[in-house]
């Protein structure tokens, strides 16, 4: 069976799925998104994702034309007709079709889309060996927190990853201190302790972040949500990265420099352990 | 005759067409525009735009798969297909369709989308008043140089703009120096002396700033690059915008309070009509 997309109500194949080219998305990249993982034919921690993607509608003043229900019936159907079992849905809410212009639109009516597409897990290579980052400078805007589709610094950090054999970029802001990865939150172990930089709107909002922390509360593990430096992520003992697809998923290579011994450490290790464990109780 | 688009080689009705879904302009904002002015049925300064969108496309890696004669060809062919006279030429180059995924597309085909539609002159009476701006914090990335789709921050400001009762938002970074507005340039005048920002990287190379610098450096009129704050442009002499759709236009209200005498003053008024004398040079 081909990908499928739902765009406002129609369901069609995912590669021919057309939006209007006056879609406010399209011209200024006004519009929010989730992507959650299917494990096993269920959408993992969805009342978290719609909880952030009605906090993002939100904070760049769509106001949504359909209700929570609705829209959580069209993923599960959606989910269902796909038959995947591992899988990826891709959700995203614009500002609506009209005229180009930076004026708000009069009466806008949100474009609705998402799709569901087959993701296979993280190889148990890369579990094993773990992944290779490089840290460039933040320079997004000065909202991150909000999930927008205006990712054009992600992407153009993650490209200069690849093109120097990382998988990751890691940025780091003008005052030295590590925000998050391109399209992942980034944990570090320091001794004892399991540190992740705190949600200061500087950072998005992780669900496996999220969820990550919730793990850690119940656990005899210590943690805290403070700053690092980038010099002290170079020192750390483990580094590991947190989301949707990569679950947790550690760094063992920092610009070409081992991370610790340069393999996956024993807490990062634990985390992905107590992660797997926790997935049933969010499907 | 209804506004038309042209899409990768196909020209269709504007409100009828349609892109991909899975075009890395709508999942990431990942593409560069560029809207410029028809005067009598000829594009203006078209030169210049063409410059820029090479540049803007190079900053962010798309290699186009059409030459610069071929582009202009087009351009000038659905100019004459919509049989307007005064009219806006919208152009924008994305990366292209692909799965969605931060990585860079492989072998990736750029979209090229643009259209042409109606764009009345600015009415006589904004003219003689002036428009009303307001005063906002800059919020952009690093690279504002770049004329990206990524424009929610600047679509957010003007309607904040909107909001408020004024036409424009000017921005102020966080070190308390205006760089630009919304959609346009700023300048103002202290004393005998017109000022705008310069080109530090903060700032797009507006089309229209471009062409004033250049009246102005053939006139007797004192001017300068250079950085001045919120509270020098609050007690400037004149403030005006420029940019494609509203050429040389006056602020005469920030945050509610008049600039100079609230009336667009001498040296904007001259501007105007020396920037309108220019235009025949440029079509």
């Amino acid at each position: 069976m081909p990908d499928l997309a739902w765009v406002n109500g129609e369901v069609s194949n995912l590669l021919e799925t057309k939006v209007s080219f006056l879609d406010h998305g399209y011209f200024f990249g006004y519009g929010v998104y989730e992507a959650f993982k299917v494990y096993a034919g269920k959408p993992f921690a969805m009342e978290d994702h719609l909880d952030r993607l009605e906090r993002s509608m939100k904070e760049i003043r769509i106001t949504p034309d359909f209700t929570r229900d609705e829209l959580t019936k069209n993923i599960y159907d959606l989910v269902r007709r796909s038959e995947l079992q591992d899988a990826m849905v891709y959700l995203q809410v614009t500002r609506g079709v009209g005229p180009r212009s930076h004026s708000p639109l009069k009466n806008p009516k949100p474009t609705l889309g998402m799709f569901v597409s087959y993701l296979p897990p993280i190889p148990e290579e890369i579990r094993e060996k773990g992944i290779k980052a490089v840290i460039l400078k933040d320079d997004r805007w000065a909202h991150p927190f909000i999930k927008t589709l205006n990712l054009l610094p992600n992407v153009l950090a993650k490209q200069i990853a690849e093109e120097n054999g990382a998988y990751e970029a890691i940025l780091v802001r003008d005052n030295g201190s590590i925000s998050e990865a391109s399209s992942s939150n980034v944990f570090a172990v320091f001794g004892d302790t399991i540190v992740t930089p705190p949600l200061d709107g500087k950072i998005l909002s992780g669900i496996t972040r999220l969820v990550v922390l919730r793990i850690l509360e119940k656990s005899n593990l210590k943690f805290k949500e403070d700053y690092f430096t980038d010099e002290q992520l170079r020192n750390a003992d483990e580094v590991f990265i947190t989301n949707t697809g990569a679950e947790v998923l550690a760094v063992t290579s920092l610009d070409g420099k081992p991370v610790g011994k340069g393999i996956p450490g024993p807490k990062t290790k634990q985390l992905y352990q107590l992660f797997m464990q926790e997935v049933p109780s969010y499907l």
